[in-house]
């Protein structure tokens, strides 16, 4: 690679929507109003299995105020939603109940208050049955099915070389159980969406949602109507993290449908307990590791059997599966690899995507054993990982070699500088606090990869006066994609970032770019964009050459002037450039594609090219615990990542940050209690989440190892470090309190309970 | 031409909107509402000339239900718009007055009530001068200046051979000066916009308007903040005709900028007084021929002189300029011309646009001068025009020659034979009747050529089900264009038509295409959206040849089916080639651009290649004239024109029948009276504009001699009927009273009065 300089990429950008953000000028979906606005409720099953023998809404439909009452008969489609094969799960159970909390009537009023009274009115009566809680019961042979096809969800296999073979090379063995539980998106902001009947006939939904395109599928097949009728805006969305898909198709075609029955707005806006019952958490997992290695420390096998509790509905339970698979024998260097990864149905609230995609629940079981195996062997933890890790030509668990973009070793590298310049815990432990210090490596596959069709469309619209509109296929839920996308536009055009404004996600004017989710923004989506800004470019550039009399070559784009090479007198400002443009019929917009290449493996034993790249991250985590309490206080966190190239250090902080406090609290706050199937900490006073006083102190160190299939080389960083600081916390805790916990979340209690026995 | 056989084109198809706009369902601006919405209301000059001393709102303001109210000096930007150069409209007068009704301050308030009454209290001090009113007067040296740069907005002048050889070698001679009258619009929905601040910092407006880029454009540049934040939504439009773009970009800006002060909506919607008297009209004109032939009616030279009289600013004066230049001559193959085309400033209210730009004005005149000329020949009008008529292969009258769709002489031809089936009208002429028939030729350009850039943007995306949305940078007004663009696109792909939904423009998803004016929606909007129409074709003929192990050649879409070709049981729905495609990352989406051949040509002489395209035009008009009241009757009316390729037969009638009608108001009706610079008829009782009850029995016979330049080889025909139609009228006038009136309007009392005398 040349070596390039850049103006608007690799440096710290603020939010472009920041301000509106921060001074609640954001308008978010439960904010809107429409005239004549109504409001949907949902009643729901208050129990987790049966069969509804009879509703009754006579009463509710009664009170003044309610408008109507759609059951599932009153859906003009097939009542069906779904993300990836099996779509089995309906907008309104009319038969069987699977799980607690499951809508069973839409109750819609004209206001939110008449709505919920009216809800409780509703008379269902339900023939219950038995619930079936636990992964291995549902496994078990001769189980009531809770779908027709079974209570497998989903089960595949990865075969690398003969693991066999390997065990019978290895001379040390370490083999345990690993438990991770359910986790709670918990973003700010729950679920809503407000359709609008539109005057044409055609339906405009604005939603807080992830995937735009993914609810017009199934807003259009549920009101039965083509997708072109249908449009959906994103809204400002206060969070997501894999947890507005399956939910807002549901509510989005729930309130299509009445608002096209009525002629008028329909607005749902969940609570917090809705949002919490009634929508898709983080697959628990049971995952068995046995791990064989040389006495040198060189890993030869690795045996791994994830099972995950996929709730009651598919969801996207067939990625977290594939992700699982993928991505459990971690970022190392192993000849031996078996792994099967099985989701199965169980009565409970779905579970789906949540950050990471199941990649956190295996790097903490992983990483438990790579340290478990360290003591096995009495090698340093770190210099085991450093042995075994990925290098530039290695081939991955899945037999894909990459030669660029593999920057493991560069992230430990620096992680061991840092090491040296921390206090040596040991020294410190005293009769009340416990120190401690954990490592943990991880790669997560960027993008959708094996998992299905990764191409995203994007339009760059420069007019008449120099500014720029980015429109995107994929959404901005907060993790600030949008200031990405308008610094690499800023970069190719060579204007300042306030020239350029980026759209939320409308589908009518963008191609369907699937799904927001896999840390795909950066890398394919801002791939589009940069294609764009490209072709854009060439229109300036071949204005500008005709305006200067010079060959295309000789033309510079730069601080919103468009220059002479080697000659700073020789300007014209972009703006003029581009009306020039304009009216000399050189297009200044562009929609452009861009499409990952495809992955290239074989279906039975994942051997083969999955993803277009990987985040590569090792962290160290500096802890301390009370022994009168259990708390633990994070002293010191790093976290080291090879991100291929900085678009947005600010952005890329933030994420690290903020991941890092996921997974802080996956692995020591978060847990979702389940009682014969009923939550019941439904709420943020009984679940615990990091609020800002739980902060961490994350460090961000970044390594960039060029990647090619990224827009100037960069990858994606949204999911990576919800992995790497649950991982370290895991090994950190274990490194303080000598007590080896097998399950997240490692809660004080829990620490309490251990180190007080 | 290979023959080729369509199912969605050449046929009548019912406007795919029709239902939604008779049914009173479509919602137009005015009907919009928002929550906090506020309206505008302008206070006018009561003067036609004259400097502002002062300007009073204390007491407009202190009226409750006010909310601000902003003069000249409140507009951010450079309160400036105009269409073309010279710039010269401000939105808001703060000097100097140039016409009566000009908008000096504009109200904000709660309802429109309340503006319109506070409107009533502003005191403005205006020190009267001398208005100009007629265009001899503006033209003459030492006159006061309008404008700083003089009376003069524009004059070309055509120069084809040598006009005074021609002259020295003619036999006959007919001169003669003549004059049209100013034209209002008279669309059924009067101007409105809506601006709305966003919460993200962007505005968008809402507005009945004809170039949504125009309005974006001004919007940006007078709220002074960049285009990229301001996004522009055609709501439905009721009309427009020209009519809609200065007035529209005028109060969409002071919309907006009353929006973003106040950070609420804003309304400003035109009543019938408003939209008369402060938006452009037609051009009234003196025009002078002199036309001069062989003995065997050979034209051989034709000498022009135009005068337009522009009004107080510049609007689309210099297009209309250009067009009356290039089209004064006729469509006929004269060797000699010389024109001069003069657009002037009056201390009236401007004009622009108006269906047809100039070529009514000069077909008429132009058309009476060659019966004037057959009288003086005695040869047979419809023959002379015949002889005289282009062919293909000839040059019009800036020495362009087409070989390619050149249909005059088929028109004659059609007419012709309608001739010989009409009643001998002589002989029915009896004591209170008076019997006659008029003939008129003419040619129209297509699209913008000359005058300006012609690209536009199209986007045509399929969605997984097989539907597809059309996004074109052209508006439909009324004239049917979004049912001949979804025709395309079910043509192209093999869909029914109902799978198609045709967006209103917005200006964030496509391409800048300018205006939609003169007759360039199907021709050039609808090239761009059969080439993407194409792009996304070629998506699924790749799937489907991959689908079917087959070679690409051998796909055929048809019926919503992709089929095996010679082999109908080999098919598959489009809907699943469209969903494969997708899932294989075929892009099933494309923003295609359709430019013109560049006009190229010599800008003093106006000699070369102006136009891609003209429609030409034959129209017979028999009429009878009562002798006691001058009110005529059309008994029959046939207007024949070379579309290319008929798309929409029923949108193609609606267009002749709807143009002839207006130009027979322009003929026969429609009169603005100006009073000391004063329209002192600006309503619907006292300026008659043609009603369902005058409607007149056109029949439309179509020719197709095919265009290279449109999709299908279709041409424009939106504006030519109206020049066919009052030039045929003139004439039938002329024949039946054996009066020739030289000036439109020629009105009932102008006929009574001739024929009593």
């Amino acid at each position: 690679m040349v070596k390039k300089s850049f103006t608007k990429i690799g440096i710290a950008v603020k939010k472009i929507d920041g301000v509106e953000l921060v001074t609640g000028k954001a308008k978010f979906t439960a904010d809107m109003k429409f005239p004549n606005m109504l409001y949907g409720y949902a009643c729901r099953a208050n129990v987790a299995a049966g069969r509804i023998k009879k509703i009754d809404y006579s009463t509710a439909l009664a009170i003044p105020g309610v408008v109507t009452i759609l059951l599932a008969k009153d859906i003009p489609g097939p009542n069906i939603i779904g993300i990836l094969p099996p779509f089995d799960q309906p907008l309104l159970a009319s038969e069987e109940i699977r799980y607690e909390g499951e809508s069973i009537a839409l109750i819609i009023a004209k206001t939110k208050a008449v709505a919920k009274s009216a809800a409780a009115k509703i008379i269902i009566e339900i023939d219950p049955w038995n619930p079936i809680l636990r992964v291995d019961e549902a496994s078990k042979e001769g189980v009531r099915k809770i779908h027709p096809q079974g209570n497998v969800i989903f089960s595949k296999k990865l075969i690398k070389g003969d693991v066999k073979k390997g065990f019978e090379e290895a001379e040390v063995i370490v083999e345990n159980t690993y438990h991770t539980g359910f986790q709670e998106h918990a973003y700010l902001e729950p679920e809503a969406v407000c359709a609008v009947p539109m005057a044409n006939g055609r339906i405009t939904i604005y939603a807080s949602c992830q995937s735009p395109f993914h609810l017009r599928t199934h807003i259009s097949a549920n009101l039965n109507v083509p997708a072109s009728r249908v449009e959906v805006i994103q809204a400002y969305t206060g969070g997501s993290f894999g947890g507005k898909d399956d939910v807002a198709a549901e509510i989005g075609s729930l309130a299509s449908i009445a608002a096209v029955k009525l002629g008028k707005p329909v607005m749902i806006a969940h609570e917090r307990e809705e949002s919490i019952i009634g929508s898709n958490l983080r697959h628990a997992s049971r995952i068995h590791y046995k791990t064989g290695a040389k006495k040198d420390g060189t890993i030869v096998a690795r045996e791994i059997e994830i099972l995950l509790d996929g709730g009651a509905y598919a969801s996207e339970s067939p990625f977290v599966v594939m992700k699982a698979l993928i991505h459990a024998a971690g970022p190392y260097n192993i000849p031996h690899v078996f792994v099967k990864s099985t989701a199965v149905y169980t009565n409970k609230t779905y579970c789906g995507a949540c950050r990471g995609f199941g990649v956190p629940q295996v790097t903490f079981a992983s990483e438990s054993q790579v340290d478990e195996l360290a003591a096995a062997l009495k090698i340093d933890p770190l210099e085991l990982r450093y042995k075994n890790g990925l290098r530039h030509g290695d081939a991955t668990a899945t037999g894909q070699v990459f030669n660029q973009s593999v920057g493991l070793i560069e992230t430990i590298n620096k992680i061991k500088e840092k090491k040296k310049h921390s206090h040596p815990t040991e020294e410190l432990n005293n009769s009340r606090w416990l120190y401690g210090t954990g490592f943990s490596c991880m790669l997560q596959g960027i993008s959708n990869g094996a998992e299905g069709i990764d191409v995203v469309g994007a339009s760059v619209q420069m007019s008449q006066d120099g500014s720029v509109l980015i429109g995107v296929g994929l959404t901005d839920m907060g993790q600030g994609s949008r200031t990405v996308f308008a610094q690499i536009v800023a970069e190719v055009l060579g204007i300042t970032i306030d020239k350029v404004t980026v759209k939320q996600v409308d589908t009518d004017s963008v191609h369907d770019s699937g799904p927001t989710v896999a840390s795909r923004g950066t890398t394919v989506g801002g791939m589009a964009v940069f294609k764009a800004a490209q072709e854009v470019k060439k229109s300036l550039v071949k204005m500008a050459s005709l305006m200067f009399k010079s060959e295309e070559d000789q033309i510079i784009l730069k601080d919103n002037f468009v220059f002479l090479k080697n000659n700073n007198l020789a300007k014209i400002p972009t703006k003029e450039v581009a009306s020039a443009a304009y009216w000399t019929g050189f297009p200044i917009m562009d929609l452009a594609f861009s499409k990952a290449p495809e992955a290239n493996y074989n279906h039975e034993t994942h051997q083969g090219d999955i993803y277009i790249a990987y985040n590569f991250g090792t962290h160290m985590m500096n802890i301390r615990v009370d022994r009168y309490t259990g708390k633990v206080e994070v002293l010191q966190h790093i976290a080291a990542h090879d991100v291929g190239k900085v678009i947005n250090l600010l952005g890329i902080e933030g994420q690290v940050e903020g991941g890092s406090l996921f997974g802080f609290g996956l692995a020591h706050m978060e847990k979702v209690i389940f009682q014969e199937g009923k939550i019941i900490n439904a709420n943020f006073a009984d679940y615990a989440v990091p609020t800002v006083k739980d902060r961490i102190p994350t460090e961000t160190i970044l390594v960039e190892d060029y990647n090619p299939t990224g827009p100037f080389g960069a990858k994606g960083i949204g999911e990576p470090p919800v992995a790497g600081a649950a991982a370290a916390f895991a090994n950190a805790v274990a490194d303080a309190t000598g007590v080896r916990f097998r399950k997240l979340p490692i809660t004080r209690e829990d620490i309490l309970m251990a180190i007080t026995n």
